[in-house]
């Protein structure tokens, strides 16, 4: 049975209805407003829609957990055993297990692996430090990837948080953690994207492209 | 069971997790990037907030359906039987049955409701009339509208369709379809909105609202 956010209804809809608009509500980006143009729409929608939604959902709670080592995503095989926690990326024996890529969030780790070109292993950190929201270490998956770094393997970690204080601030902080346990600690390269013309570059990109500049 | 979109996944991301960025596309105004911030949102968040949502949609549907009279949203009782199809507003003996408010949607009867003003019906168009997108007077409440008027009981008819140039063929149509009967067809007042400035108010609204003047 669903919860229940108690007797009270201070809208002016039923009660089924007000409770899907505070259950929307709780999504991020989704205020009183779109929660109930979204209500409106899936109350008009047919019920094979909505309870395709509504089952999606729980399957996807039902069959999907995070890789206990890296926290990819990963697929609950049906008859999974307790061991049974690791990915198929972290048990994949051509990937390079001296080699760890931290990234902010299972997004980038897909994209990465979409253009298909690192071979080692992931760490997800499921966040970033900032200490002004509150979000230190200890909310982010720190702990694991020391834990990760003590079984002696990891040779290299690739930093791939994203280029804004909290990324940097979170690169920093890994960096000065493990480059004194002899980890050799990189950070992905910033510049100029692609097919980019120059002249619609950024100042700061352009910044960290002459920065990053390499001898030919 | 929710409806399978086929064995094809030509996302990178499991199964499971692709049903559910599919299922949430097909909102208003949510396209796949949104769909999958939101689907990875639902994937780290409890399982008790995800079955709640997923729960709350499924309710929702069993229990609320539209009046059969005004296409409002109504509570399935319990044991409802086939003859009560009919909202409370509809059966309120207090109301005025020959005074039928058209809105386009359930939210402006809302709306209207909640200002406590107006002690008539209302007919919900479920829509406007928009020959460029294909919608016609078949595709909203209007057969409906003529049932209800068929019946002798209904003395006039207020248009409160938005100000819009399909909100206001959609009047025009009402209009023109019931005037030749002996309907008093009447559209609510369009003009400054209390409590603005007249130096803030747009263009459009203040030729309407001298349009609408009325001797003092």
């Amino acid at each position: 049975m669903p919860q229940k956010p108690g007797d009270r209804n201070p809208s002016p809809y039923p009660m089924p209805f007000y409770r899907v608009i505070e259950a929307l509500r709780t999504l991020p980006g989704i205020g009183v407003r779109t929660a109930t143009k979204l209500a409106f729409h899936l109350l008009k929608s047919s019920d094979e829609e909505v309870f395709a939604l509504s089952g999606h959902l729980s399957l996807m709670k039902k069959e999907l957990v995070l890789c206990s080592v890296c926290q990819n995503i990963r697929e609950l095989p049906e008859n999974a055993s307790t061991d049974d926690t690791v990915c198929t990326l972290c048990r994949d024996p051509s990937r390079d297990d001296g080699l760890i890529m931290v990234v902010e969030d299972v997004q980038t780790l897909y994209a990465v692996e979409r253009s298909g070109e690192f071979q080692g292993l992931y760490h997800v950190l499921m966040g970033r430090l900032s200490p002004l929201d509150g979000i230190g270490p200890d909310s982010i998956r720190i702990k694991e990837l020391i834990s990760r770094v003590e079984t002696g393997q990891v040779r290299e970690i690739i930093v791939a948080t994203s280029p804004t204080t909290e990324g940097e601030a979170t690169a920093l902080y890994i960096s000065r953690l493990f480059k004194p346990v002899g980890i050799r600690i990189s950070r992905i390269a910033f510049g100029i994207p692609v097919g980019l013309e120059l002249e619609y570059v950024d100042d700061m990109t352009l910044i960290r492209s002459v920065e990053g500049r390499r001898l030919m």
